[in-house]
């Protein structure tokens, strides 16, 4: 066990059950006692819902104090009305906190082309103040879950700060800058063009490097507030830590994808860069054929042979320098002897499978991460009605 | 009941068993009586096998005469020994039946990472000559399936001339330049310049406007010989005759796609040009969301905006101006009302399915065709053990 890790100071939260679509809590609020330090990505799909153009236009002076979390509709397709609404929400919960609607952030989930029962968010969102109790940060990870069976939350010391991470999600995950709902908060003062890049480095190699499904939500969002009241930390440290709590989201997300029951983990080594490398492993992490042979257990490196041959315009790839381990058992090309057969199926019947490709061109590396593809996502995903 | 058509002129076949994994028919030779003009469109993949780099070679000069094709093993990632192995059965091929070497060609179709049984294909490729006998197509169909449940055949006349389409293909099938294997065979005579330009225009409006599962073969071969003994015939005829014999080996392909219950076809229209259409239209193909949902039968228009939005690029693409209909039917940004709801779904039940979206942005227009994701998918694919 390890021991239990506070939250970080000066954070206040609300959850509660507003009733958008059933009896699970579906409305978060965070709030920072002080203005934070603020960063943030947001999907790139071109149908951005207001939840995404409304924060994306109110992190650009760098600075927020709250955030509203509305899970169960995405609020995504709604046209002007749905501006309209998220718009008022801002507003209230401004005007409710007494914090400049410019400091709150709005992040939605749920359903597309349905607007929201602002009949039943309006009460909440205009009564936040007398509600808003010390954080509790994982009351907040259930508030934002949608189908997810499992929160995702993690919290980290950094010298005398503390970070949290929450996160939610389990399809429509191939997150294009962020992924669906990710917030971080910390205490600890990090000096601003450090802060910035620091997060845009590590959500790169955590939450841009996996994918359960290829598919991209609208509503992805990853941000981080920084109140700094717990003062200045090292920087090396803190991303460290970030980067700690990032993949024990992202592992928790994979775990928890829509029919998922193996988390695969793909290094490709020796790429020509990291750019490369990113492309051939999302390639493999991708592949339905592998997804499926890794579902049942089926050492086939032909598909991942196959994957990487995808990569069509990657002419420095070649069949006759390229190695392909499952764990730490080569099998391309020199193949598996019949001794080691046993010891092979022990391993693809685990729950964690790695894929190691070397390229053997250059030094450039990455490691992606993804999940098995089942009849449980067909399932899921065939049986959901609108 | 169409009029039966005959086959082309000058052509011979022989399709056997040599055993290469059962005892369905996995071995195909197509001989043309005379030297034939032919064009070919080959896989990207950086696993090309043996098979596809020999026949790369041997169509530079834009002679052929004969074909040979073995199914049920791909010699994929076998090392120099396959591709010893590849030229072996060429250079007997052609001794057999007295012709040029380079006028062989070779394709190959099955698992990946094993070599040919060389001692079961020696026999029948030394004693071709005494074997061969009018061609019959529809046996050659069925000689290079693999897992396809139907063989995938068609004949029209073009004029004095006919035009013959074979193809095979079940699952790792978004075919980038060719797919799977698909070979036809005219003695319509046709000018070289033109044959080539034809043959890139249709292969691209239909062989490369589909996806099964977006994997993509290291053995994908598209080619079309054709020995000129029926004379010339209208160019524009013949490009209509071939479209309409590709169109139909693609749609039959994607009926028998690996666990496929339904045909989808996406029609983007009104892009800025047929780039982005067709980028919009594989964005909505490849999609599990749609394709789950499609197989589901739920009209899940939010799961298309989100497959739209992924195109992330394509900033002219805005939700206020996009229209998506089922069918004839407008689902955004008008939704379908209450009285229409059972038309809708009547239409949603049926074994194809048309997803038609408007950019309002301009001319450009694509149509594409694919499938549902079925739980029959994941079972053949991960329970094929290698």
């Amino acid at each position: 066990m390890s021991p239990k890790v506070e939250s970080p100071q000066g954070y206040q939260s609300f959850v509660t059950n507003v009733g958008i679509k059933d009896q699970t809590k579906d409305f978060v609020c965070i709030l920072s006692t002080v203005s934070c330090q603020v960063v943030a990505m947001f999907t790139q799909s071109r149908f951005a819902g207001p939840s995404v153009v409304l924060s994306r236009e109110h992190v650009k002076d760098g600075q927020a104090q709250a955030i509203v979390v509305i899970s169960k509709n995405a609020n995504v397709a709604t046209g002007i009305s749905g501006m309209a609404d998220a718009q008022e929400i801002v507003l209230a919960a401004a005007q409710s906190l007494s914090i400049p609607p410019e400091h709150v952030l709005i992040a939605s989930t749920g359903v597309i082309g349905r607007r929201y029962p602002m009949e039943k968010i309006r009460p909440v969102v205009t009564s936040l103040k007398e509600k808003m109790r010390p954080a509790d940060f994982e009351e907040a990870a259930q508030g934002i879950m949608t189908t997810d069976r499992v929160p995702k939350f993690m919290n980290v010391r950094v010298g005398n700060a503390v970070l949290t991470g929450i996160a939610k999600g389990v399809g429509m995950m191939e997150p294009n800058m962020a992924t669906l709902l990710t917030f971080f908060f910390t205490d600890a003062a990090i000096e601003g063009a450090a802060f910035k890049s620091i997060f845009r480095r590590v959500v790169d190699k955590t939450f841009n490097a996996m994918s359960i499904d290829t598919d991209t939500s609208t509503s992805d969002t990853a941000l981080m507030l920084s109140n700094g009241l717990a003062g200045e930390v090292d920087k090396g440290e803190f991303e460290e830590a970030f980067e700690k709590v990032a993949t024990h989201l992202v592992k928790a997300l994979v775990k928890d994808g829509e029919g998922t029951t193996k988390l695969l983990e793909v290094t490709v080594e020796t790429a020509k860069d990291h750019a490369q490398a990113k492309r051939v492993a999302k390639a493999i992490i991708n592949s339905p054929l592998v997804k499926t042979a890794m579902h049942g257990a089926d050492p086939n490196w032909g598909r991942v042979a196959m994957a990487i041959g995808k990569c069509s315009n990657e002419i420095d790839i070649v069949p006759e320098k390229t190695n392909i381990r499952f764990g730490e058992m080569e099998v391309f090309p020199r193949q598996v002897g019949e001794e080691m057969l046993s010891q092979l199926s022990d391993m693809m019947i685990s729950d964690e499978i790695k894929i190691h490709v070397d390229l053997n061109i250059g030094n450039g590396h990455a490691m992606v991460w993804g999940c098995d593809l089942s009849a449980d996502y067909i399932k899921l995903n065939s049986e959901y009605t609108t």
